[in-house]
């Protein structure tokens, strides 16, 4: 009854659902997942507790949920770049411009996962940040092996992953620590480029 | 009185500060500063809470000497690299090299570095973790600079810094992140490498 009532006399449902991810998502960044409660997140949301409970059943579901979706999304974009064919610099600057733009999106996804990584424990539901991580380190090793395959890239293939995976990451760090100083997406095609450049195979070299 | 005891009855003093040291960056690390307790850091030292005391005073003490160590050491080999002559390409390899030995040798500070920036709050005292960070960003983007005023790169400076820095900053994290991926020495000079052909100006392009 008294989540009917919060529906009732609250905004669209969809966007109760919205407002309480995202409120959740910025707390449990800011505060980590230990100390973070439901009362700060149903305040930032600026809805009532059983409104949380109704849709997500949890602190524990709501965290897994904002997890669930960021992930997803990344899925949904990868997929589509897999199906791409055509030069392996395009498809890799595709994938990366992708995963910066999603990445810029879901930065508070981001910071979770930094903070699962380089935190201490924080007693957090157990959520598999590894799979996504391996999923972009193959996807961006494969197209790399690609275009050595195909004459497009010379050197080493697990160094122009790396120096692929660390222009991404720097980039989406630089948003993360000092947004001052961070780059949109034109900057980051720049970061990418210089690294395909040293990538490329230079007739008479 | 207690100090003299562990002293006269322990390792040698400057053992037993190492000792000390080490453990308490181990701790720090995996705990996060907030949980850490003098009496686990003792109990991984093997030796006995005095000897903390009397050689670092408090938590806090050995926590900022930790930190401190680390820094000093970066601001040794930064210096060091700075007083270099001779072309960007090998000064800027040699810093990286320089920067990627050192967070090797100190991973903890590494890892208690990225915690402040990425964890929950963990009520730390204070340290100036930014001081280093920009130190070694201006140090990339100054010689970045000379090279490309100097005909030697070309390109985006401040894309290149990125592309430099990330290089660096992914063998570490997947160092810290996922071990058995890491890269040695070699393997990090290749990353770089990359990097660096794709600043190096080609002839006729």
């Amino acid at each position: 009854m008294a989540t009917t009532a919060v529906i009732r006399r609250g905004p669209p449902e969809q966007k109760v659902r919205e407002k309480l991810h995202s409120a959740a998502a910025r707390v449990f960044a800011r505060k980590g997942y230990a100390t973070a409660t439901v009362r700060e997140i149903v305040e930032m949301a600026g809805v009532t507790k059983p409104a949380l409970y109704y849709y997500f059943g949890s602190k524990e579901g709501v965290y897994k949920a904002i997890l669930e979706t960021g992930f997803r999304d990344f899925e949904t974009r990868a997929n589509a770049v897999e199906k791409m064919k055509g030069r392996a610099s395009i498809r890799l600057r595709r994938l990366c411009r992708e995963v910066f733009a999603l990445m810029q999106r879901h930065l508070d996804v981001v910071r979770l996962m930094h903070s699962f990584y380089y935190g201490p424990p924080q007693g957090a539901p157990f959520f598999d940040f590894d799979r996504a991580l391996f999923r972009f380190h193959d996807m961006v090793g494969k197209i790399v092996r690609q275009g050595v395959r195909s004459g497009e890239f010379r050197g080493n293939p697990e160094a122009m992953t790396l120096a692929v995976l660390g222009a991404c990451n720097e980039c989406i760090d630089l948003e993360l620590v000092h947004p001052e100083m961070a780059v949109d997406g034109a900057g980051f095609g720049r970061v990418i480029d210089v690294v395909l450049r040293g990538m490329e195979r230079k007739d008479g070299r």
